[in-house]
């Protein structure tokens, strides 16, 4: 048996359920019935579902009836990254999707979009999308095709790096286009607004913010202008999601926001001051480490570094080893460890290792003390075989 | 606040948690880490995974590296229902559906197929699929555009009525089609093996066996023709399906396997023997009462009736206010209290009101004997009415 305490610093890939999700979860658990049923039992629980769409939709300022609930943040991706869109009962066509290079999967693999209709937009070398660069693609959209959909991250999931999203929103707008954003990461961390934002639709993932797995929600702006559904069946969602709905996953999402919406500034704060002790002391340590994005607006909670001469592979397990979870990247993928495509749309050699470490709730001083002792450890031992070698 | 004990008879819209299930999806949420993490939080939950993973194949006698799990049936419904397949490396193209007249609306709205592409094959009076009606279709199938593909659920949700799915099968891959079979409302309640049927694909639901909500699973017999995905990202399901996986519910879908597994044929012995007083009670008091497929091979725990004068309306919103909560039929949209395809592509008046009685693994004697309480107050009541008109 292992007595190594585990250190988990990989928020940005799952967050744990926060006490009183887990709490109104399992409540929730014991509400049995449909909510598509009209007896006791399906009233009943479809009351719960519309209270908990009501904490969602506040989350980012939008209306309830506005919120979707997916099976996550991939889902609610395709939902909307879609050529069929529907304006009332008129068909509305989107010809070209334009993602930034920085995107998840979910979003860069263009979700319905034939793989030819999807371009991507370079980033900055600081990390942050080139609205220059957007601004000039959407000046060669061919609008007689039909609509330019442009789909941006607000957060960057390796980085943490704030992308210039209101500003993409005019630009997006004055060519007469939707804007997607990807709001996973930003959620309970910043301030987000649709309406301030000026996203069309935004994406919202429950397991990012300490909510359960498998539940998401796609949120629009208006609710006049939807995308063909994804999933056709018995018609939950106003149509645009069927299946019978996963209640307790929804009750549970609810309570995260409600969470992550009353905690956020607080442990914004919180965090910060951990992120920086442990930015410090990494910098001590190594001078020689890279802290990407350092320069930029990141949110609270991430360090993505690379330490020249540590393969990211070879990091991620020398961390494990020392009972400290943290991540080569996203996790998006089964257990891929491979390049970063964010630090390469950045301008560094695709092969340079870079490892995250992301805070969370449950994140404490005990806990950047040991991923500092750790890190010393790590970055000692690469000295010596450097001086070795 | 009220004291009336309610009696749940809707199991067939969805079943309350196991116990079993619910204790080890509960430990499962404590469980954090992503499956795609390669840190020991993710080490742990991926082996967690793929141990529910061998359970829900061994349900339907399938290898369990063939189980795509999704966030339900309906997912997997759209997932499969697709006129782009790849056979290894190669595409593959669909070219018609063809659906039982019976299925459930994640079926009959047909997916990813155009409209245009879609046929229904009328079933008999005895809400059976007409074979030979299935064998007219293939045959005058142009496969020069490409494959037959024939959805056909295994047991009808309303009525209880098992499908000739092995002598469709036969038929099926005489005509070089593909056979996908809904086995949700079949699994659990009768033998299911998908070589035995010979079905392409079996769809299944957690929640429709005491798992939790929000799960499902696409189970093929080969792994080399799949059809492309509908939710692209990660790559996780080995690129099938994107999106973190909803780790707890696919844990507490294993268990829901396993037990569905182990206590089949004797809670089928112990609900038919219910169901059977049910209904003899029901025509004892009510000698006009239709039992739909009274006739037919049903499952164990349904009893679909009407009760002439008596509107599913009328009757649904009757029961509840005496504590049970039953169905007027599927429970698949939002609220609809509508007329049944299901009866009227057995012939029967779309008027006809008829309401589902559905038992489960909780269901007792005592709830048998308030459900026939109930159904005599009501059966009484409509005498009167018929007398005074």
């Amino acid at each position: 048996m292992s007595t190594i305490t585990r250190t988990y610093l990989d928020w940005n890939a799952t967050a744990p359920l926060l006490p009183a999700v887990r709490d109104a979860f399992v409540l929730a658990l014991d509400l049995s019935g449909n909510p598509s049923s009209v007896h006791k039992e399906g009233r009943a629980i479809r009351a719960a579902v519309e209270a908990a769409r009501r904490d969602v939709a506040a989350l980012v300022g939008a209306q309830a009836s506005h919120v979707v609930f997916t099976s996550g943040a991939t889902e609610a991706a395709n939902l909307v990254l879609s050529p069929s869109f529907k304006m009332g009962r008129s068909a509305l066509s989107v010809s070209h999707l334009y993602v930034s290079a920085i995107e998840h999967p979910a979003i860069r693999e263009g979700g319905r979009f034939d793989k030819a209709d999807v371009s991507e937009i370079a980033v900055t070398a600081a990390g942050m999308l080139d609205l220059a660069a957007l601004e000039a693609a959407l000046a060669s959209h061919d609008a007689a095709k039909g609509l330019p959909m442009v789909a941006l991250m607000l957060v960057n999931n390796e980085t943490g790096i704030v992308q210039p999203v209101a500003e993409a929103a005019r630009l997006v707008h004055a060519a007469g286009g939707l804007l997607v954003v990807d709001a996973v990461q930003a959620v309970g961390r910043i301030a987000v607004d649709i309406e301030t934002l000026g996203a069309d639709f935004l994406i919202v993932s429950s397991h990012k913010i300490g909510g359960p797995k498998g539940m998401g929600a796609l949120i629009s702006r208006g609710e006049v202008m939807m995308p063909k559904p994804l999933i056709h069946g018995g018609g939950q969602e106003k149509g645009h999601r069927s299946g019978t709905e996963n209640t307790s996953a929804i009750i549970g999402f609810g309570t995260a926001a409600v969470e992550a919406l009353k905690n956020r500034d607080a442990e914004a704060q919180r965090l910060s001051v951990l992120r920086d002790t442990l930015e410090n002391a990494m910098r001590a340590m190594a001078p020689d480490v890279i802290i990407h994005g350092a320069d930029a607006a990141r949110v609270c909670n991430t360090t993505f570094f690379t330490l020249p001469g540590l393969k990211s592979e070879t990091g991620q397990i020398a961390f494990d080893i020392e009972g400290i979870a943290l991540s080569a990247g996203a996790a998006c993928s089964s257990g891929k460890v491979g390049e970063s495509h964010v630090l390469t749309a950045m301008g560094h050699d695709p092969k340079l290792g870079a490892l995250r470490i992301s805070l969370g709730a449950a994140t404490n001083e005990a806990d950047i003390d040991k991923a500092i002792a750790a890190f010393a450890k790590i970055a000692g031992r690469r000295k010596l075989a450097v001086q070795a070698a």
